[in-house]
């Protein structure tokens, strides 16, 4: 086990009714003046845009709004929101909606505490202030909601970055999994590919002895697994559905991947899809990672095996581990169908011949490489891309 | 799945010669004078301390000290520390040992900022502010440097009682297993039985749909079943340490336990044992836990069976699950006993006279009972004991 740091401090407030709190943690938190920011119509048509005010107006909280954010969300508007809040002395940003919402607070949260262009913050430099950020949870999947993180998409040239800093950990999150019955079906699934993700890209790791944090992994998946199909039958199962939300927090906010070696080459890599096709990041991702799995699993077959035997209840085959590596492969795939989500290009409504464009905006160049578990080239991105046609 | 709020701000900083830090966290933590505490001579003789001061002088933080804690940390040593933090404007407590220690150090923050008698805390009065507590930890066991308890021993009458509070969350807590490599193997498996029954207190439960925390409960517990027997075998182990020293942060930090009713009778219960012969808390668990499982089994027959299938890698006897869930059970005294942990009275060195003095120091009256998963009364908790004879 590698040495490492933990720091989750973000207060979760979870279960039915509980974003009629809002108004009291924003207080308790010290916000004063808060930036509501959130997307499209269904918070407003749900009625929960208007029980967020009501709680803060209960509270004598004043506030400003943002909607807007679309999946996979824009630096446009991200710089609308740092104008905003500066103009208005927002000194908090209370994201209502999914990963793509509270990403595109972060951000902003960030951004105005910054003279430069928070671009740069999405290139590589180091975040060093940020307003306070909490958040009302719609979907279950980013894992934004106890995580350092943010991806924003720079409309010129499409190109999807993430950028991470303590300072961007939510103050406080609020998950009501009865906000995620609405969902359609194939949303939530994508939420729940993007979760299982986050674990995978933390499960593969070059470093030994890490029995604790591999088997918090498994708990995150094996609960993925057993209720996923239970929500896909029942969209209105609460108890499911408060399952996933939980395992969604808790496969990103890093508890399961201290002390290793982590992957994130498949979301890279998926990244380009989105951003290319703007599909579903989840959807994306169903479709790269059994192509990356298939690609990378010589790296460590046992390690493949063991995920096989655990997390889908194989029957581990001594003679021949890679039969159990690769029947564990072929289980999650056909997970991910059973679920309704695409797991090939054309299914996704991507191109062929788009491969080399993408490979291109990866910014590998002649020597670059992403990943960790294998350190992948430009060839080995591609050959990805195409294990996934 | 219950609402829940969870909070685990402490920033864990975590592997090899992280001791060396402790000066800088006290100081980005915000202490400028610092009370160290500790036990006897272990953390003198091995260095420690003097590895901790030096950290502390590097940053120009100034220190006092209070050394003398016993197991089961006593009242009188509290009232002490109290005293010496107001004499000396102490603003920051620094634990360093294990959870006796911790405990004995967030009752003395608790106390300093209070007027009346700390006991009021144990005696069931909220705690509304502290000192700041940082730790540094030399035993895998209490999961004190996660959780927000204390457990203190009252000198007159040697009453064992516990007072928990978000205050009493250490700011930092410090965690390099390589201290506690130097621990006898007895100690070592009291602290593997104190982590695996922080588990069992919360997996008993009654509360239905809650896959995630019993899938993560498991997780902790198979880590152990796999790390514990490696660091008796060798106490050099470092990696398996480190498994340890994580999965007991894990067991405690409550992660495991949110949004499901909680049991805690078996706690209550060993701390008569503790109190009355002094015996380590770890051992007293692996008596009474076996004890008390077989006496509340009939509660839920299939979780007892659940976890004797996925922990102790049972078979799942379908025509007759009293069997499986026997078969668990057993299988936990065996490996309690495997790691040289006592499993009856008589190897505890306690006395079957004395089960009427324990059940009545409980004070549970006519009426009273303790435990949620079954809600045990004064002869059940008696026949507890008798069955642990």
């Amino acid at each position: 086990m590698n040495n490492f740091t933990f720091y989750s401090p973000t207060y979760f407030v979870f279960g039915k009714r509980t974003e009629n709190e809002a108004g009291h943690y924003v207080k308790r938190f010290g916000g004063t003046k808060v930036l509501i920011h959130y997307g499209g119509g269904s918070v407003l048509r749900s009625g929960l845009l208007d029980r967020v005010k009501a709680s803060l107006d209960k509270e004598g909280v004043p506030y400003v709004e943002l909607g807007g954010v679309k999946p996979n969300p824009r630096s446009g508007l991200v710089y609308q929101g740092i104008d905003l809040c500066r103009k208005e002395n927002v000194d908090f940003v209370l994201a209502v909606g999914g990963g793509s919402v509270i990403d595109s607070a972060k951000a902003i949260a960030a951004g105005v505490k910054y003279e430069g262009d928070f671009w740069d913050f999405f290139e590589g430099k180091p975040i060093e202030a940020a307003l306070k950020v909490g958040t009302i949870l719609t979907i279950a999947a980013a894992g934004s909601e106890g995580s350092g993180d943010s991806v924003i998409t720079k409309e010129e040239g499409m190109y999807k970055r993430g950028a991470g800093s303590e300072h961007l950990r939510p103050v406080f999150s609020i998950l009501n999994p009865e906000l995620t019955q609405t969902l359609p079906a194939f949303q939530t699934a994508c939420g729940a590919a993007d979760i299982m993700a986050h674990v995978f890209e933390r499960y593969f790791t070059n470093t030994k002895e890490v029995e604790i944090t591999d088997r918090l992994c498994e708990a995150v998946l094996l609960t993925m697994v057993k209720e996923v199909p239970r929500v896909i039958e029942d969209p209105n199962n609460y108890d499911a559905r408060a399952n996933i939300m939980w395992a969604g927090m808790v496969a990103h906010n890093n508890l399961v991947g201290v002390g290793r070696e982590q992957d994130w080459s498949s979301h890279s890599i998926e990244h380009e899809l989105s951003a290319l096709y703007d599909v579903a990041h989840g959807a994306g991702l169903a479709v790269i990672f059994p192509a990356w799995m298939t690609y990378v699993m010589h790296q460590n077959v046992n390690r493949f095996a063991q995920i096989a035997v655990r997390v889908w209840g194989c029957q581990m085959n001594f003679e021949n581990p890679e039969e159990t590596a690769k029947e564990g492969i072929k289980r999650l795939k056909n997970f991910f169908k059973s679920i309704g989500l695409p797991t090939n290009f054309e299914e996704l409504g991507a191109k062929e011949e788009d491969i080399p464009k993408m490979v291109e905006k990866m910014q590998l160049g002649e020597n670059g490489s992403c990943g960790q578990f294998v350190k992948l080239k430009a060839k080995d991105v591609e050959a990805i891309y195409r294990l996934a046609l």
